[in-house]
């Protein structure tokens, strides 16, 4: 199995950036041999959290997400700042978002890379325990509303199609497997 | 609850377009009220296919995945053309990237949104059955592997954190449910 690079980079240009994402161009030789460009996003690492209470609730987040024009309820998510760790991230996202601080943090399952055709975002999802509420502190920019349900309906919502945000689906799977829920 | 769009756009410009991606910046007042930017990337619909066969194997290909900088097994994806129905394009890159025509074709599960904080993609996951084999007809600029594994070592694969790229991991999750195999 070939596992070396098989694309030259031969230049790479700022195309464009602001706080949250950057955009370059990159002049390669494609593994077929031929010149060409590779446009790619950088981002920070997304991190997500399944907040599971002891009876078996999960804590969504809802909110209208501006690049794909509609309403999507989540589980807490965030970007990580630079050179913070991806657990910490999870952890003051869960606190702004919810007011939620949690006795156990574990990570649940691996990296995930959101859309690697063109972007270099990672993701990680944890799983947040023994929580206990707070009070919540959202980003200004945000309008965020919050919900617990049932794992059972939160998990019927993914298989229903009515939550879409990836992270939130895989965590959501990942959760139903941890958790020996039968499938369907 | 709150359904309306909290984001109000008040001009729009294009930042960098390449035959993948558009990257544009819209100017906005957030929902808090305040005024700000939005980077937004706007791409082809992503579709994947989940290629099983009648004794519960399963298609993977792998490629060095640029962005990431890392080689990635994966289930046959790729990007729908303008205007082209997602179901064709993924039977279009089914059989480009591993010579393979499917009888039945289904959708597994609904829309996803890879990364809805920067990005307005749009992924769809189909099963293909009734599997018989052509020839592969792979772009020039991909260099790809294919292999075919039974179904549970791929699960295992997803499980592990072998398998990264969020689509294959929604669609073997969601296959696992539909089969009906049992959680760890």
């Amino acid at each position: 199995m070939s596992i070396r690079n098989p694309w030259q980079r031969r230049g790479s240009k700022l195309i464009y950036s602001n706080p949250w994402i950057t955009v370059r161009e990159d002049d390669v030789i494609t593994p077929g041999g031929t010149p060409g460009i590779y446009g790619v996003i950088e981002t920070r690492i997304a991190t997500g959290v399944v907040a599971l209470t002891d009876d078996n609730h999960i804590y969504l987040v809802g909110q209208y997400r501006y690049p794909v024009d509609e309403y999507s309820w989540e589980i807490p998510e965030g970007g990580s700042e630079v050179d913070e760790d991806p657990m910490e991230t999870a952890k003051r996202e869960l606190r702004e978002e919810t007011g939620l601080e949690a006795e156990r943090w574990e990570q649940l399952g691996g990296e995930i890379h959101l859309s690697n055709c063109f972007s270099a975002e990672r993701g990680f999802i944890y799983v947040a325990r023994g929580l206990r509420q707070g009070k919540a502190e959202p980003d200004h920019t945000e309008e965020l509303q919050v919900k617990k349900v049932p794992f059972a309906e939160c998990l019927a919502m993914v298989d229903r199609g009515e939550i879409k945000d990836s992270l939130t689906v895989i965590g959501v799977l990942r959760m139903a497997r941890v958790l020996g829920l039968d499938p369907r």
